[in-house]
């Protein structure tokens, strides 16, 4: 493999995540990755994980919501010359809180991370695809985007903005070859973060509750793969066991 | 008329225009208005053309998108003292654009304007609401809450996280007895805004092609009205001959 | 009052229902009310009520799921002579069961009684408000017809295929001034089917957690007063205390 | 190849058409396809072009809409004792009329053909796969399920029902391993029954305009090979060029 084209992921975090999963099976695909989040170590390890195993992985720290970071890593990747064939803005935060204990801080700060992140990330991704009218632009969304509940009222109003943002780039950059998906991600995935942040809620679902990280990444893959006659635009992706 | 209860609405701009219209109607009604915006000019002129019929209104101003000015406005109403009834989030911004011209900047305030602003106005007017366990909260949505088309993908995002915020609230309050209210405005409105800054499309629609802003006030008051055995949360408004 | 206008109501049950409360409501507002339904006893308590109270009724006996008996109920209507101003098809049949133990005939029924007798029901009224450019169509709706759920998918997939149909109507005769109207009833009925129908769940919502059929009837006729130029198509009704 | 596995697909028509094309797909997998529909000279030729390519299959006439001749063809399924991995309920009945023109019998077909023959086929389906705890269950349905638009809307009313049925079929069953699939077509397909039916419209798209059977095969086999802890139980389907 002489690693001729390339993906980019941003929001990219723990191993045992969204972010390094969907990496690495880009890797294994033979893509050229590069992976983006805040933690320098965490994608130094996600990068070694992946040259291991015969892969190449180039890391980049950025936070999403900075303009700067994310034109930087771009940058990073144009300099590397191979056409970016898949982009996918992973970056995910949810804080929940009833309405009036939500700082507007903490509003918008989900906003910035969910939405705001993917719009600039998005101008990139398109702006390097579209001399080749090719390449698929993920955005991983949420149930939330469909139906706003206490106490998640603020990352359901994040999500629901990615979702349109998402549904806009796929009518205006649909036509001009760029494959546009946004995923709802509905249930708890088998990953650090949800241990770590929901516990409980992760503990109660079992093993058959949750969404294993690489049966999402296969799907990306899947959907990536589209003939552009027949693309997908959305679909949702939840564990057998998962009531909706 | 003494004017025991009040009602708030923020987003007054011209006097033809849906805050302002808003804001004659509850006035007619016998409540006691406060009308908010950037516009002092515009609030006098408003607030005049209430007092002149036999209304009360008391203008301050505030950019929605500044949480002082927000918190001033309700500490204005709190000091007046008669219970809050109304609160109308009515400011719409609107900036089309392709996406790849779209400013970081651009995007940002479109979502500041309609959604941050409504965040921070929805917990003020609950926290005057809430004591008296009544109280009716709208907020002035759009279509593109639902569908996001080019070129108004920014506003469409922004859009749909107020949509989105209004039904969490509507999920967490309402069996506090505060009515939520997100209406759909679908159409072009006929008021001085519409007229300037979209004045082809405008012109093109003709007469019975526009929303009457009466016409739309009369329904919120019907919605305020409502038993709360039987509320509305959600409900589309445009004109007959309106294709969607 | 002379009666110069005309209503129908299809499903009129139970005086303590919502197809009785419709009409009686009408009634008030000084239309001719025709009422139509599958019990002749149960119509003749309403047209009485109707009568005893000053209005004006006629009771004709119709199936709702029997083209004849439609075509015979707006025959009627016809050679009365005064126009109709509202139409409204109140027919709602529910038969809750997991779907292995539902009959294809229970699944046809409530298909015809949900959606086809909707249907036959709406070109007769159409045709018979067409000339005159005026007039409100409501279907009432129910929450199943956005969201499926066992075991009420018959019924879920019945409504939805109801408000498709309201949904078509409102796009075809909008423009020619016809006012179509789908209404989401989210929620218990405070009437007598509900309370025999699904006795214990009815009890468990307390006197708080039913929709009032005054409170419903009063909001159909707000929706009937709106000006064509800013018509709402959908809406829903909900207890405040109902979890959505 | 030992075809231990069987697939059925209901709503075979012409072999440039969507269900001949699913159950080539199928037989290219390896299993043993039962292909039913109305014609038997349809059947034969695709079962024998499936036939020579080295697959297995076998034609059972049926027309989706007879009770019978449903529970026939799962007769045959079950005595050839392989365990169903797939079934495809794919018939797809469209007669575009304005309202006031189209018959009472004519909404009722398009219900009895996109709706009732997918009940009576799902529960068929679903006995047949329960014990197994396998299989996935797959519905073709359309945007005007989402979307009702004259002069499409008998079928959006029946596509409704259908995206009913299906998606509380898929709250019913996933827990118990039945994968339920909705796919939204939106677009037209590259095959013999539009270009026929539609044949202006389906010139108008251009070959770069309409979905590709085969394209349409692959996405369908990929959800079928989902692990179960990320199902997809609902995605669109449209070609790039497609406005939407």
């Amino acid at each position: 493999m002489n690693h001729q084209y390339s993906a980019v992921v941003l929001g990219v975090g723990p191993e045992r995540g969204l972010g390094a999963t969907l990496a690495k099976h880009f890797a294994n695909k033979g893509l050229h990755v590069f992976i983006a989040g805040r933690s320098e170590d965490k994608l130094n390890i996600v990068a070694d994980s992946i040259g291991n195993r015969g892969g190449v992985a180039t890391a980049v720290v950025a936070d999403a919501t900075k303009e700067y970071d994310v034109s930087h890593l771009f940058e990073v990747i144009k300099l590397h010359g191979s056409p970016l064939l898949i982009a996918a803005y992973n970056v995910d935060s949810n804080i929940p809180a009833p309405i009036l204990d939500t700082e507007t801080e903490i509003f918008t700060q989900l906003w910035l991370q969910n939405c705001l992140g993917a719009f600039v990330f998005a101008k990139e991704a398109i702006a390097n695809m579209k001399p080749n009218q090719q390449g698929t632009l993920f955005f991983t969304g949420a149930t939330a985007s469909l139906r706003a509940k206490p106490p998640f009222i603020a990352f359901a109003s994040a999500k629901a903005a990615l979702r349109a943002l998402a549904q806009g780039l796929a009518r205006e950059f649909s036509p001009q070859g760029i494959h546009v998906v946004h995923t709802i991600i509905d249930g708890v995935i088998n990953g650090d973060r949800a241990e770590q942040q929901f516990s409980e809620y992760y503990k109660s679902k079992g093993e058959e509750g949750l969404l294993k990280l690489e049966a999402i990444a296969e799907t990306y893959w899947s959907i990536h793969c589209q003939h552009p006659s027949a693309w997908t635009h959305e679909l949702d992706l939840r564990p057998f066991k998962e009531p909706f």
